[in-house]
């Protein structure tokens, strides 16, 4: 079905379940002459890494990538680029007792259901193990985005109540204080209070779900085909795509239900040469191509499945049963800050993309 | 770029611009043996038309589709289905004036920058004109899902602050509901409360944002596959394909931001032999695939850009401008008020190729 | 299915049933900026209509495309191109007699197998009247070609033994000699020898085969992409797809079985600055990726199923019955001849295809 | 580009370069519930093997495979099945010496000019070793054909002017006959003749192209697509991408060329309650969909492009040059004896993804 396949031009295919050997990524139609080497790859799934703070799932993975193919001499050849991560933790006897419960919030009864049978261990394919995947290539086409001044960057907007409400208002400044905060929150105060309802939430054995926030700069006007490949539903497709998200917006979102159209309407005005808007509504897209201005999203997260509570379900044969986290498994209280890479990754892989598919838009 | 094409197996292509001859799609891929005539697929263009009530657009176009091709004595024959809308309205002499003008919201500067050309009659190919083909096809999906007992609702849920609080709580009541409101709003509070609010903006030139939500009844566990091709993935990028769309969500969507595991989490129980949960967070799909719960979801629409009142802009040299809708434009205050029948036709070819991929999950 | 689309980037959908109301294709992907009007495309019509010469079918349709989208002031825009084909000659009425029986050589038998049904008029789908629309997206691929300086042109090679053994040497006189001729034989004493055999097949209610060679000029290197999307895989893929045709070679093709690798490697060498090399019995193709020299190939087409003579088969309930053609049906004893245009026409769509593809081959 | 995928449904996509560390498939699309191990693959990738007669070249590699993902308890899961075969001989000092010239009959210099790079070493991506992973895909292929009753078989028809004249007429002999060949020659005396040319050519340092056939033995009716995804169209396609092939044909092939219509067309008959055609130049395929009839077609290989005699050629620069093969290259004088395991794999990966294809027909 090809169905573990993001991208039109710039493709990827993931492959590979959370107890298996390893799980990879192809690349197919990444462009000759990109610079590229494990490096790079292994920085960022530093950051997506769990147990890089006490706030994330301890499990001390280090996930390294193994470049397979498709690079020769330090470059991109236009050829395949497999990406292998090697699986570490493959204890998996602690799933046995489960594995006859249906799990509240996994999706252990729909794989059952669709396929008649399921890798349970540690969530087989369906684990979020899948997204370092995501951001391995994504470090791949970042190097690509980085070759015509592109950049991506993804931060924890909101977790519980605790907002972030300032930004700073330069892109590199932004970055700068995303890259320095263990949790990519761009806020100190907020970062903060995050970390004392982590600490609430751990303690009642419970989770918490979050709102993560994107930007891309410097894409030029002209990205996103339309009708049915327009940015905004792309990136909606490759947001959505992530484990626990629930909700995509892009530019005003959600608040321009209740706004009015002389209030959304971005007014077009100039600096220099330069044609630009004086605010933002359309979060750099409009009929679905890119303004200029940054692109800015949200996709937001539900809490962790995984809850050290008891919780009533069923087993495989509809009885009633009591479902409880085995001894030992991992609780990562907070999905969500794992998110920013992954958002990253996916809004890297769905721009590059677009750049690509932008090269045939006129003769 | 084949980007005028929704689906993998259940396909459409759609072309046509607002102003040329005509607007029209080609379903591909649609399963020989399903019931189809003319008369179907104009019962839907109906309640997607302008005009309908006197709070949208006056244009007083009566859609009628004519099929090409693909059916044969009733019944689909797994051939391609062409279906082909004339346009009957075709005076662009108004829109000369404008068309060196930057129009704040549309896509007249991204088409143009992207294209290097624009046919800025009418909006051209961005013009919302191009969603009677969605629900052209969509209809044709009904059809198939209605083989599989399988049913599609949109509505309002909200206009600026109005909002409709309680549903119908069986399914068949909704659909009542909502198909006897001219406005596709099921409760005659709210809409009332609209009716005033749409006056307003009329009033004042301005124009309105609105949210609709969306239900799937009697969709089987096991629609979607993942990864990149999860039921909410694919539901996401149609939504957000449709002109004016700003933000999706699926279950409990944006909210799950601020809730627990504990309470976010849907119990599973059993009501005879039927698995079923006692929430619908998840709004009926979990890990990519549905649950076989009801499939609930909202997509949000941003207020109409085009407004009768005039706005700063730029032309094309980039000199600074006014940009004021021509003497006798339509002027339609609310787009979301069109929504409803478009998010169904989304809804329901996302589904019907759900429903064809998932032939190939086992052997 | 998507089965009615032809190319990645610069794709085609087309449809329509030999006895409905129309046929046509969407062109989805053909950059903004190319000129194009209907009679450019009427002119290549006319190259594969039927009835041109005593030689082919008497059919006297005459097929006028009208352009219905994608073209604004005399260029294509960027969006869908839809292109329709009103049919003129729509009794159907004769062939109610043979719609209960299995025609040799036909698909109605694996059509309505596969499909549970078939549109039996004038063979429905699966008639040669599809391959008009290939003529007509095949125009435009040419327009977009004729920018870039390359070249399609397809002619008869052979049928049943007159072969032409000469050609001009000069792609201009090859070309011209080719449009003089109305049989598309580049040479004079083939053709006297061809309208003889003609006419004795057509004596004897009896059909011809024919072999098709096609030859693309000024093509740069590069066009093609490994490993799946070989230059010579999509031809061959392309060239399959029109009815009839029953074998593919490219360069020395089926001869090579017989060469030593010494004769069959083509030397390089120089003229000026231009590599380019002795022999070319790569057909201008190695390893999937166009060498600058012209591509060259062969297409085999079987004698038409439909003849005069009587022919033993069953009917649907599987007993035995006689199969004749109705009476005053067109009988057309080779669509070998009206093959040069259809030939012509996938190859420029191939082509056309792979200049996009080839965009997003380096950063 | 995914240019480097096969299928629609049952996908495949490879990767690896002839001298990097390892080559690779994913395989996306594959129902649950296969019976899958590595035994079964290693078995298929033994027939490819080089070395496995003296007639072919002799480097000792013996792949193994490994499967990484997607196959839990001895059946496949629905998920991504990735296979990593590693490379076991990386010495590629030796193309040191020739990387600057370009190689008469190979596509470094295409490869070059595309891309701009080229992992030069044993051929790089255009590598004849790509073709295990094709081989290792169509294991599992054929793992799920066989639970159809679908077989696939593939062998040397001819080699330069030695040809099998005379074949098994059952199909379970013909398969015994050519599984017990070392060169997959089902007829021992061609066998015999074959050796006895293969020594001439390596005694003369020159090499030889090849004719390989295929049946496909228990296809049901349905199978294939029409209009551009015929089976006969994707057979072309899949075989026409294997490296040195120079053309394809379905049943009578290009003898239809000289072929009367009366002759040509198959006469239905009847075995009890089966419908069968008395000939089979159909090779079991009517406007693109199988007839039941065995699915028979063959494929033109060019002979080996290394050579041990010196060719003229030029250099990066353009300048003249003399291109002999490395000391200590493996010289493998008659690629095409390799062949068959590759086609019998492009054949198995066509069938499956059509009979996934084909559940959509219908409702």
């Amino acid at each position: 079905m090809a169905s573990n396949r993001f991208g039109e031009l710039f493709t990827i295919t993931t492959w590979g379940e959370s107890h298996g050997k390893a799980i990879g990524v192809v690349i197919d139609g990444c462009p000759a002459g990109v610079a590229l080497d494990e490096a790079m790859i292994n920085e960022e799934l530093e950051r997506r890494a769990p147990g890089r703070s006490p706030h994330t799932s301890p499990r001390k993975e280090r996930d390294q990538a193994e470049i397979l193919s498709g690079v020769f001499e330090g470059r991109t050849t236009g050829t395949p680029i497999s990406i292998m991560i090697r699986n570490s933790d493959p204890d998996s006897s602690k799933y046995e007792p489960i594995k006859h419960l249906l799990r509240p919030g996994h999706g252990n009864y729909t794989y059952l259901e669709k396929y008649g049978m399921f890798d349970y261990r540690g969530g087989g394919r369906a684990s979020a193990r899948e997204t370092a995947c995501r951001v391995a290539a994504g470090a791949v086409a970042k190097q690509l985005l980085k070759m015509e001044e592109i950049f991506v960057v993804a931060y924890i907007k909101q977790i519980e109540e605790n907002r972030v409400e300032h930004l700073p208002s330069d892109f590199h400044k932004l970055l700068h204080a995303v890259r320095s905060s263990k949790l990519s929150i761009p806020c100190a105060q907020t970062e903060d209070a995050v970390i004392a309802t982590l600490e609430r939430a751990r303690a009642e054995g419970d989770s918490l779900g979050g709102l993560v926030e994107f930007q891309i700069h410097g894409a030029p006007v002209g990205l996103g085909d339309p009708i049915y490949q327009k940015l905004e539903a792309r990136l909606a497709a490759g947001m959505m795509s992530i484990p626990a998200s629930k909700g995509f917006e892009i530019g005003s979102g959600f608040s321009a239900v209740q706004m009015a159209g002389s209030e959304n309407n971005d007014i077009y005005s100039r600096t220099g040469e330069e044609v630009r808007t004086e605010s933002n509504h359309a979060g750099g897209i409009l009929a679905g191509i890119s303004t200029g201005m940054p692109i800015v999203g949200r996709v937001a997260f539900k809490p962790t499945s995984s809850i050290k509570k008891t919780q009533s379900t069923l087993d495989l044969k509809g009885e009633e049963a009591q479902f409880t986290l085995p001894e030992g498994s991992r609780h990562d209280p907070c999905l969500a800050l794992r998110a920013p890479a992954i958002v990253e990754a996916m809004a890297a892989l769905t721009v590059a993309d677009s750049l690509l598919m932008n090269r045939s838009a006129r003769i």
